[in-house]
């Protein structure tokens, strides 16, 4: 349930013009860079930080992405997203992300996606992440 | 087969440094954009041009994307993508893109992504998208 | 004096990662993603919306942008943008938009961003914001 | 003169439905994206390769920009950049750059970028694009 999961793992957004396209409305790949974003915040309020990760030569790299756009965003919009983890493998993990409307907490976007370490190195990082 | 497909849907790019981040490599969200550039330009080779029936009021819209992404590209790789449809419904259908690289066609990513027209207006677009 | 400027007339950001390139910076671009942003949420704290000026056939669009880059900016760098106004002509007017770090107020950008309305019904725009 | 410049100088482009926003033309800061792009094929040419220099740790950083907006350009136009440099200082450099409509050579902006290595490395470089 949405309601059990930790307030914290929230990042909140507001749509910003440039984001949107001919349609009037957010274009798709924007998404994957809020996910992005909305990983990445993640990873860093359990103590990791993506730029200082791949300083260090770990590479967390996502093989694979799957997006269900169910509502469109405009201009100004204010939301969301909410992600958590599970462990698929030794150094896999699926991060489960959903993007809400902050004022009436509507669905616009689900998302499962997998990342994994290209190296051994990553394996502490993704037994970090899960324990956490 | 790939080679069964018409080559004129094929759509050849070059990675700019800008599309690289600070993994030094394609952006995820990127790939999205590169597959948007492809999907239109195969609906262009059937005499329809995105932005024109967007201004006639028909909205596609992406309701659901799966991407697989195989390999990394860095800044200069030049790489083409495939596309070829299949219909799912009255009004749905999903373009299966593929992601090669122009040297050595080694697969860089795999992506099905459906699509739909939010009003009846958008079924003649899909049956005359299936039919060509 | 930036003293004198109103306080709600500043943008708050955070650096997200994929707003930097292989240089691990942000990107010389996406400033002006972010001057966009800022310029946006004056016109809006003035009661005008940009999305919805522009669907009523009212176009206000850069003319000239002339930006000076000072820093650099790097993942998870917090800012904020600052921006006052001044009349140019009938149509016209200068953006004077600084960008600052939020925790040591230090200059990272300074840039002027001259704005026209292609059209005479954008007189009354120009003179609600030079007037506000 | 135009006419003078040597054509390899020129790189050729074709607007991309997700490089237009609300108003359906090219987003202001996408120009800078094409112009960065257009900069990197030129030293390129120069036999210098951005990514390679930059993992070398040589940094050539933009520090300032100045573009006039003359025309928009709509999803699906042709256009081509031309560049040329002219040497300010030791380190500093100025790219002169012009986008042009591919069909009637139109010009569609005009920009100045000024541009210098952060270290006394890189003045090999820069004494490199401006002696050829």
């Amino acid at each position: 349930m949405q309601d059990n999961l930790n307030q914290k793992d929230r990042v909140y957004f507001e749509v910003r013009d440039y984001e949107c396209d001919i349609q009037g409305i957010v274009n798709n790949a924007v998404y994957q860079n809020y996910l992005e974003h909305a990983r990445h915040q993640f990873i860093k309020s359990r103590g990791l930080d993506f730029a200082e990760i791949t300083a260090q030569g770990i590479y967390l790299v996502l093989i694979k992405a799957e997006l269900d756009y169910i509502q469109s965003m405009h201009s100004g919009d204010a939301f969301y997203i909410q992600s958590s983890i599970e462990r698929v493998s030794k150094l896999k993990l699926n991060f489960l992300q959903k993007v809400h409307r902050t004022d009436n907490d509507q669905l616009i976007l689900s998302a499962k996606m997998t990342v994994t370490s290209t190296t051994k190195e990553g394996k502490p990082i993704v037994d970090h992440l899960v324990a956490s």
